[in-house]
Protein backbone atom coordinates (compact mmCIF):
# COMPACT_ATOMS: atom_id res chain seq x y z
CA UNK A 1 0.00 0.00 0.00
CA UNK A 2 1.32 3.37 -0.86
CA UNK A 3 1.82 5.96 1.58
CA UNK A 4 0.00 9.24 2.53
CA UNK A 5 2.18 12.63 1.92
CA UNK A 6 1.93 15.96 1.89
CA UNK A 7 4.09 17.74 -0.10
CA UNK A 8 3.27 21.52 -0.18
CA UNK A 9 5.19 24.60 -1.27
CA UNK A 10 5.91 27.32 1.92
CA UNK A 11 7.75 30.79 2.31
CA UNK A 12 10.18 30.45 4.95
CA UNK A 13 7.99 32.48 6.88
CA UNK A 14 5.39 29.59 6.74
CA UNK A 15 2.62 30.57 4.27
CA UNK A 16 1.38 28.77 1.53
CA UNK A 17 -0.26 31.90 0.08
CA UNK A 18 0.22 35.24 0.03
CA UNK A 19 -2.02 38.50 1.54
CA UNK A 20 -5.08 38.89 0.23
CA UNK A 21 -6.45 36.25 -2.17
CA UNK A 22 -8.67 37.16 -5.10
CA UNK A 23 -9.69 35.24 -7.80
CA UNK A 24 -7.42 36.81 -10.28
CA UNK A 25 -4.70 36.33 -8.20
CA UNK A 26 -5.87 33.32 -5.82
CA UNK A 27 -1.92 32.73 -4.19
CA UNK A 28 -2.35 36.58 -2.68
CA UNK A 29 0.22 39.16 -2.99
CA UNK A 30 3.53 37.51 -4.03
CA UNK A 31 2.28 34.27 -3.64
CA UNK A 32 3.15 33.10 -6.83
CA UNK A 33 6.94 33.46 -6.07
CA UNK A 34 6.64 30.61 -3.86
CA UNK A 35 6.42 28.26 -7.41
CA UNK A 36 8.85 29.78 -9.10
CA UNK A 37 10.74 26.58 -8.52
CA UNK A 38 8.34 24.46 -9.78
CA UNK A 39 6.68 26.48 -13.01
CA UNK A 40 10.31 26.46 -15.19
CA UNK A 41 11.09 22.75 -14.72
CA UNK A 42 10.77 20.42 -18.19
CA UNK A 43 8.75 17.80 -15.78
CA UNK A 44 5.53 20.36 -14.65
CA UNK A 45 5.72 21.96 -18.00
CA UNK A 46 5.29 17.99 -19.95
CA UNK A 47 2.74 17.73 -17.05
CA UNK A 48 0.63 20.48 -18.13
CA UNK A 49 1.07 20.41 -22.06
CA UNK A 50 4.11 22.78 -22.18
CA UNK A 51 7.11 22.14 -24.38
CA UNK A 52 10.56 23.02 -22.96
CA UNK A 53 11.94 23.90 -19.65
CA UNK A 54 14.98 23.41 -17.12
CA UNK A 55 15.91 19.81 -16.49
CA UNK A 56 18.03 18.74 -13.68
CA UNK A 57 16.86 18.19 -9.77
CA UNK A 58 13.70 20.14 -9.50
CA UNK A 59 12.46 18.72 -12.17
CA UNK A 60 13.31 15.22 -11.01
CA UNK A 61 11.61 15.94 -7.72
CA UNK A 62 8.56 16.54 -9.48
CA UNK A 63 8.67 14.13 -12.13
CA UNK A 64 9.35 11.73 -8.79
CA UNK A 65 5.95 13.42 -7.51
CA UNK A 66 4.09 12.65 -10.12
CA UNK A 67 5.36 8.99 -11.00
CA UNK A 68 4.42 8.20 -7.08
CA UNK A 69 1.26 9.86 -6.70
CA UNK A 70 -2.54 7.78 -7.59
CA UNK A 71 -4.82 9.88 -5.81
CA UNK A 72 -4.84 13.97 -4.54
CA UNK A 73 -7.13 15.36 -1.37
CA UNK A 74 -7.71 18.77 -1.48
CA UNK A 75 -9.45 21.58 0.18
CA UNK A 76 -11.97 23.67 -1.42
CA UNK A 77 -10.08 26.78 -1.84
CA UNK A 78 -7.13 25.37 -3.94
CA UNK A 79 -9.97 23.62 -5.93
CA UNK A 80 -11.54 26.57 -6.47
CA UNK A 81 -10.73 29.48 -4.66
CA UNK A 82 -14.95 29.85 -3.71
CA UNK A 83 -16.88 28.26 -0.50
CA UNK A 84 -20.22 28.19 -0.39
CA UNK A 85 -23.01 26.84 -2.96
CA UNK A 86 -21.27 25.04 -6.51
CA UNK A 87 -23.76 27.48 -8.34
CA UNK A 88 -22.12 30.77 -7.39
CA UNK A 89 -18.88 29.42 -7.73
CA UNK A 90 -17.39 30.84 -10.81
CA UNK A 91 -14.17 28.41 -10.94
CA UNK A 92 -16.40 25.29 -9.82
CA UNK A 93 -14.65 23.53 -12.23
CA UNK A 94 -11.45 24.02 -10.82
CA UNK A 95 -8.44 26.11 -11.87
CA UNK A 96 -7.17 23.89 -14.55
CA UNK A 97 -9.55 24.12 -17.61
CA UNK A 98 -10.56 20.82 -19.11
CA UNK A 99 -7.62 18.70 -18.59
CA UNK A 100 -6.26 19.07 -15.15
CA UNK A 101 -2.69 17.79 -14.47
CA UNK A 102 -3.76 15.64 -12.39
CA UNK A 103 -4.30 12.32 -14.81
CA UNK A 104 -5.77 10.40 -11.21
CA UNK A 105 -8.69 10.97 -9.12
CA UNK A 106 -8.75 14.35 -7.20
CA UNK A 107 -10.84 14.16 -3.44
CA UNK A 108 -11.60 17.92 -2.71
CA UNK A 109 -12.82 18.31 0.93
CA UNK A 110 -16.48 20.80 0.93
CA UNK A 111 -19.58 21.49 2.61
CA UNK A 112 -21.40 21.26 -0.39
CA UNK A 113 -22.21 17.81 -1.80
CA UNK A 114 -21.97 17.05 -5.52
CA UNK A 115 -21.64 14.37 -8.04
CA UNK A 116 -18.20 13.46 -9.41
CA UNK A 117 -17.15 15.22 -12.68
CA UNK A 118 -14.62 13.39 -15.01
CA UNK A 119 -12.64 15.93 -16.63
CA UNK A 120 -10.00 14.95 -19.79
CA UNK A 121 -6.67 13.18 -19.07
CA UNK A 122 -7.77 10.94 -16.68
CA UNK A 123 -8.74 13.19 -13.61
CA UNK A 124 -12.30 12.97 -11.35
CA UNK A 125 -13.21 15.67 -9.20
CA UNK A 126 -14.67 13.75 -6.24
CA UNK A 127 -16.29 15.76 -3.81
CA UNK A 128 -16.34 14.35 0.08
CA UNK A 129 -18.90 16.10 2.42
CA UNK A 130 -17.48 13.71 5.40
CA UNK A 131 -14.40 14.83 6.05
CA UNK A 132 -10.36 14.30 5.98
CA UNK A 133 -10.86 10.87 6.96
CA UNK A 134 -12.80 9.78 4.76
CA UNK A 135 -11.34 11.66 1.83
CA UNK A 136 -8.36 9.93 2.58
CA UNK A 137 -9.51 6.54 2.95
CA UNK A 138 -11.23 6.79 -0.37
CA UNK A 139 -7.93 8.18 -1.90
CA UNK A 140 -6.28 5.35 -0.48
CA UNK A 141 -8.68 2.69 -2.47
CA UNK A 142 -8.60 5.14 -5.41
CA UNK A 143 -4.60 5.53 -5.29
CA UNK A 144 -3.90 1.52 -4.82
CA UNK A 145 -0.39 0.85 -4.53
CA UNK A 146 0.69 4.55 -5.32
CA UNK A 147 0.86 7.50 -2.81
CA UNK A 148 -2.03 9.85 -1.34
CA UNK A 149 -1.06 13.26 -1.40
CA UNK A 150 -2.82 16.20 0.53
CA UNK A 151 -2.23 18.88 -1.84
CA UNK A 152 -3.30 21.82 0.53
CA UNK A 153 -4.48 24.07 1.37
CA UNK A 154 -3.06 25.03 5.21
CA UNK A 155 -6.28 23.54 6.53
CA UNK A 156 -6.14 20.41 4.73
CA UNK A 157 -2.67 19.65 5.92
CA UNK A 158 -3.31 20.69 9.78
CA UNK A 159 -6.41 18.30 9.08
CA UNK A 160 -4.74 15.30 7.96
CA UNK A 161 -1.93 15.51 10.23
CA UNK A 162 -4.15 16.43 13.77
CA UNK A 163 -5.55 13.21 12.26
CA UNK A 164 -2.50 11.00 12.37
CA UNK A 165 -3.19 10.21 8.82
CA UNK A 166 0.18 11.69 7.64
CA UNK A 167 3.08 9.60 6.74
CA UNK A 168 5.93 11.23 5.00
CA UNK A 169 6.39 15.21 4.53
CA UNK A 170 7.91 17.25 2.05
CA UNK A 171 7.79 20.39 2.34
CA UNK A 172 9.75 22.63 -0.53
CA UNK A 173 10.84 25.87 1.43
CA UNK A 174 11.20 29.12 -0.93
CA UNK A 175 13.65 31.47 -0.40
CA UNK A 176 10.96 34.56 0.62
CA UNK A 177 9.14 35.97 3.62
CA UNK A 178 5.93 36.54 2.49
CA UNK A 179 4.87 38.90 6.02
CA UNK A 180 1.63 37.22 5.60
CA UNK A 181 -1.14 35.17 4.47
CA UNK A 182 -2.39 31.44 4.57
CA UNK A 183 0.06 29.50 7.05
CA UNK A 184 0.72 25.98 6.30
CA UNK A 185 0.81 24.55 9.84
CA UNK A 186 -1.87 26.29 12.90
CA UNK A 187 -1.82 27.43 15.68
CA UNK A 188 -3.13 25.54 18.83
CA UNK A 189 -1.85 21.73 17.43
CA UNK A 190 -0.44 19.26 18.77
CA UNK A 191 3.11 18.21 18.80
CA UNK A 192 4.48 16.04 15.83
CA UNK A 193 7.95 14.58 16.10
CA UNK A 194 9.95 14.39 12.46
CA UNK A 195 12.66 12.50 11.37
CA UNK A 196 14.58 14.13 8.39
CA UNK A 197 15.15 11.60 5.85
CA UNK A 198 16.33 14.05 2.99
CA UNK A 199 17.38 17.59 2.05
CA UNK A 200 17.66 18.91 -1.26
CA UNK A 201 18.14 22.35 -2.57
CA UNK A 202 18.56 24.15 -5.72
CA UNK A 203 18.48 28.37 -5.69
CA UNK A 204 14.70 28.12 -5.91
CA UNK A 205 13.57 26.14 -3.01
CA UNK A 206 15.31 23.69 -0.50
CA UNK A 207 13.29 20.15 -0.61
CA UNK A 208 12.62 19.36 3.02
CA UNK A 209 11.39 15.68 2.80
CA UNK A 210 10.78 14.05 6.73
CA UNK A 211 8.91 10.85 8.19
CA UNK A 212 6.14 11.42 10.64
CA UNK A 213 7.07 9.89 14.08
CA UNK A 214 4.36 10.31 16.34
CA UNK B 1 32.86 45.65 8.93
CA UNK B 2 31.46 42.34 9.72
CA UNK B 3 27.21 41.44 9.05
CA UNK B 4 24.54 41.56 10.65
CA UNK B 5 23.20 38.03 10.74
CA UNK B 6 19.91 35.87 12.48
CA UNK B 7 21.15 33.12 13.92
CA UNK B 8 17.96 31.46 15.34
CA UNK B 9 16.71 28.06 15.37
CA UNK B 10 13.04 27.01 14.74
CA UNK B 11 10.52 24.14 14.36
CA UNK B 12 9.41 22.94 10.93
CA UNK B 13 6.16 25.38 11.93
CA UNK B 14 7.73 28.10 12.84
CA UNK B 15 7.91 28.32 16.10
CA UNK B 16 10.95 29.57 18.70
CA UNK B 17 9.59 28.31 21.43
CA UNK B 18 6.76 26.58 22.41
CA UNK B 19 3.19 27.02 24.35
CA UNK B 20 3.21 28.69 27.55
CA UNK B 21 6.65 29.23 28.69
CA UNK B 22 7.57 29.82 32.64
CA UNK B 23 10.73 30.79 34.54
CA UNK B 24 11.19 26.59 34.95
CA UNK B 25 10.96 25.78 31.65
CA UNK B 26 11.62 29.20 29.73
CA UNK B 27 11.24 27.34 26.26
CA UNK B 28 7.46 26.45 26.66
CA UNK B 29 5.83 22.91 26.01
CA UNK B 30 8.41 20.36 23.80
CA UNK B 31 10.45 24.20 23.27
CA UNK B 32 14.06 22.55 24.46
CA UNK B 33 13.71 19.90 21.54
CA UNK B 34 13.98 22.28 19.23
CA UNK B 35 17.91 23.09 20.48
CA UNK B 36 18.83 18.93 20.78
CA UNK B 37 20.94 19.57 18.14
CA UNK B 38 23.50 22.43 19.62
CA UNK B 39 22.84 21.08 22.97
CA UNK B 40 25.17 18.03 22.81
CA UNK B 41 27.81 19.30 20.55
CA UNK B 42 31.58 19.86 21.26
CA UNK B 43 31.43 23.61 20.28
CA UNK B 44 28.09 24.35 22.31
CA UNK B 45 29.50 21.92 25.88
CA UNK B 46 32.94 23.71 25.21
CA UNK B 47 31.53 27.42 25.66
CA UNK B 48 29.24 26.60 28.70
CA UNK B 49 32.56 25.21 30.07
CA UNK B 50 31.46 21.39 29.79
CA UNK B 51 33.52 18.32 28.49
CA UNK B 52 32.71 16.01 25.72
CA UNK B 53 29.95 16.29 23.07
CA UNK B 54 29.84 15.21 19.37
CA UNK B 55 32.54 16.83 17.06
CA UNK B 56 31.14 16.95 13.14
CA UNK B 57 28.85 19.61 11.21
CA UNK B 58 26.46 20.34 14.06
CA UNK B 59 29.28 21.16 16.20
CA UNK B 60 31.55 22.43 13.45
CA UNK B 61 28.81 25.35 12.32
CA UNK B 62 28.56 26.21 16.33
CA UNK B 63 32.09 27.32 16.70
CA UNK B 64 31.75 28.50 13.02
CA UNK B 65 29.21 30.86 14.75
CA UNK B 66 31.25 31.74 17.55
CA UNK B 67 34.02 32.36 16.07
CA UNK B 68 32.58 35.00 13.90
CA UNK B 69 30.11 36.65 16.11
CA UNK B 70 31.75 39.67 18.01
CA UNK B 71 28.11 41.26 19.72
CA UNK B 72 24.56 40.18 20.42
CA UNK B 73 21.15 41.51 20.12
CA UNK B 74 18.47 40.10 22.07
CA UNK B 75 14.82 40.86 23.40
CA UNK B 76 14.19 41.12 27.43
CA UNK B 77 12.53 38.31 27.19
CA UNK B 78 15.00 36.04 25.29
CA UNK B 79 17.58 37.27 28.42
CA UNK B 80 15.50 36.89 31.69
CA UNK B 81 11.95 35.80 30.21
CA UNK B 82 10.70 39.08 32.52
CA UNK B 83 9.10 42.04 31.50
CA UNK B 84 8.68 45.28 33.48
CA UNK B 85 11.03 46.71 36.32
CA UNK B 86 14.46 44.89 36.58
CA UNK B 87 13.73 44.82 40.58
CA UNK B 88 10.76 43.08 39.99
CA UNK B 89 12.47 40.55 37.91
CA UNK B 90 13.69 36.66 39.35
CA UNK B 91 16.49 36.75 36.30
CA UNK B 92 17.44 40.33 35.92
CA UNK B 93 21.14 38.88 35.54
CA UNK B 94 20.07 36.57 32.61
CA UNK B 95 20.03 32.99 32.41
CA UNK B 96 23.62 31.72 32.30
CA UNK B 97 24.62 32.63 35.73
CA UNK B 98 28.00 34.35 36.50
CA UNK B 99 29.86 33.62 33.30
CA UNK B 100 27.48 33.64 30.38
CA UNK B 101 28.09 31.78 27.14
CA UNK B 102 28.65 34.74 25.38
CA UNK B 103 32.14 36.11 25.76
CA UNK B 104 31.37 39.48 23.76
CA UNK B 105 28.90 42.07 24.41
CA UNK B 106 25.06 41.54 24.31
CA UNK B 107 22.91 44.23 23.59
CA UNK B 108 19.47 43.56 25.43
CA UNK B 109 16.10 45.64 24.31
CA UNK B 110 14.21 46.67 26.75
CA UNK B 111 11.89 49.58 27.73
CA UNK B 112 13.43 49.63 31.44
CA UNK B 113 16.69 51.66 31.76
CA UNK B 114 19.56 49.77 33.36
CA UNK B 115 23.35 50.36 33.64
CA UNK B 116 25.64 47.93 32.04
CA UNK B 117 26.21 44.93 33.65
CA UNK B 118 29.76 43.33 33.42
CA UNK B 119 29.91 39.30 33.98
CA UNK B 120 32.69 37.42 34.27
CA UNK B 121 34.32 35.85 30.97
CA UNK B 122 33.60 38.57 28.76
CA UNK B 123 30.18 39.22 28.26
CA UNK B 124 29.24 42.68 29.45
CA UNK B 125 24.71 43.30 29.27
CA UNK B 126 24.01 46.85 27.47
CA UNK B 127 20.47 47.98 27.78
CA UNK B 128 18.88 49.27 25.09
CA UNK B 129 15.98 51.36 25.30
CA UNK B 130 15.63 53.18 22.14
CA UNK B 131 14.85 50.59 20.10
CA UNK B 132 15.96 47.83 17.09
CA UNK B 133 18.34 50.59 15.52
CA UNK B 134 20.34 51.98 18.31
CA UNK B 135 20.77 48.37 19.49
CA UNK B 136 22.33 46.99 15.93
CA UNK B 137 24.19 50.48 15.46
CA UNK B 138 25.84 49.95 19.17
CA UNK B 139 26.34 46.66 18.50
CA UNK B 140 28.09 46.95 15.21
CA UNK B 141 30.15 49.71 16.99
CA UNK B 142 30.94 46.57 19.43
CA UNK B 143 31.48 44.20 17.11
CA UNK B 144 34.21 45.55 14.82
CA UNK B 145 35.10 43.53 12.25
CA UNK B 146 33.06 40.70 13.17
CA UNK B 147 29.33 39.85 12.87
CA UNK B 148 26.44 41.06 14.76
CA UNK B 149 24.44 38.42 15.65
CA UNK B 150 20.23 38.89 16.50
CA UNK B 151 19.96 35.61 18.77
CA UNK B 152 16.26 35.98 19.13
CA UNK B 153 13.22 36.14 20.13
CA UNK B 154 11.19 36.49 17.22
CA UNK B 155 10.08 40.04 18.15
CA UNK B 156 13.83 41.12 17.60
CA UNK B 157 14.53 39.32 14.26
CA UNK B 158 10.73 41.00 13.04
CA UNK B 159 11.82 44.32 14.07
CA UNK B 160 15.75 43.87 12.56
CA UNK B 161 14.16 42.38 9.49
CA UNK B 162 11.79 45.36 9.28
CA UNK B 163 14.24 48.10 9.67
CA UNK B 164 15.97 46.59 6.77
CA UNK B 165 18.78 45.74 9.00
CA UNK B 166 19.62 42.07 8.35
CA UNK B 167 22.12 41.00 5.80
CA UNK B 168 22.53 37.35 6.12
CA UNK B 169 19.94 34.92 8.05
CA UNK B 170 20.58 31.82 9.25
CA UNK B 171 17.67 29.35 10.16
CA UNK B 172 18.30 26.11 11.83
CA UNK B 173 15.12 23.85 10.96
CA UNK B 174 14.55 21.32 14.18
CA UNK B 175 11.88 18.30 12.97
CA UNK B 176 8.92 19.26 15.04
CA UNK B 177 6.20 20.43 14.61
CA UNK B 178 5.96 22.40 17.98
CA UNK B 179 1.79 22.64 17.25
CA UNK B 180 1.86 26.75 19.26
CA UNK B 181 4.36 29.01 21.14
CA UNK B 182 6.01 32.08 20.02
CA UNK B 183 6.99 32.63 16.13
CA UNK B 184 9.67 33.63 14.78
CA UNK B 185 8.27 35.26 11.54
CA UNK B 186 4.90 38.21 11.70
CA UNK B 187 1.62 38.17 10.39
CA UNK B 188 1.96 41.58 9.30
CA UNK B 189 5.28 42.26 7.71
CA UNK B 190 6.72 43.51 4.50
CA UNK B 191 7.90 40.53 1.86
CA UNK B 192 12.13 39.98 1.88
CA UNK B 193 13.42 37.83 -0.65
CA UNK B 194 16.07 35.78 0.02
CA UNK B 195 19.11 34.14 -1.66
CA UNK B 196 19.81 30.47 -0.04
CA UNK B 197 23.67 30.25 -0.04
CA UNK B 198 24.00 27.37 1.60
CA UNK B 199 22.38 24.56 2.51
CA UNK B 200 23.15 21.77 5.63
CA UNK B 201 21.54 18.71 7.35
CA UNK B 202 22.16 16.79 10.26
CA UNK B 203 19.69 14.31 11.71
CA UNK B 204 18.81 16.86 14.73
CA UNK B 205 18.46 20.18 12.29
CA UNK B 206 18.34 21.22 8.97
CA UNK B 207 20.64 24.82 8.47
CA UNK B 208 19.59 27.27 5.93
CA UNK B 209 21.33 29.88 5.04
CA UNK B 210 20.06 32.59 2.70
CA UNK B 211 21.43 36.04 2.10
CA UNK B 212 18.79 38.90 2.27
CA UNK B 213 18.03 40.77 -0.72
CA UNK B 214 15.62 43.76 0.26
Amino acid sequence: MGKVVVDITMSLDGYVAGPNPTLEEPLGKNGEELHEWVLQTEAWRGQHGLEGGEAGQDSELTEERVASVGAHVMGRRMFSGGSGAWEDDPRSMGWWGDNPPFHVPVFVLTHHAREPVEMEGGTTFVFITDGIESAVEQARAAAGDRDVAIAGGGAAVQQALAAGLVDEMQVHVAPILLGGGTRLFGEDADPVRLEATRVLSSPKATHLRFDVRS
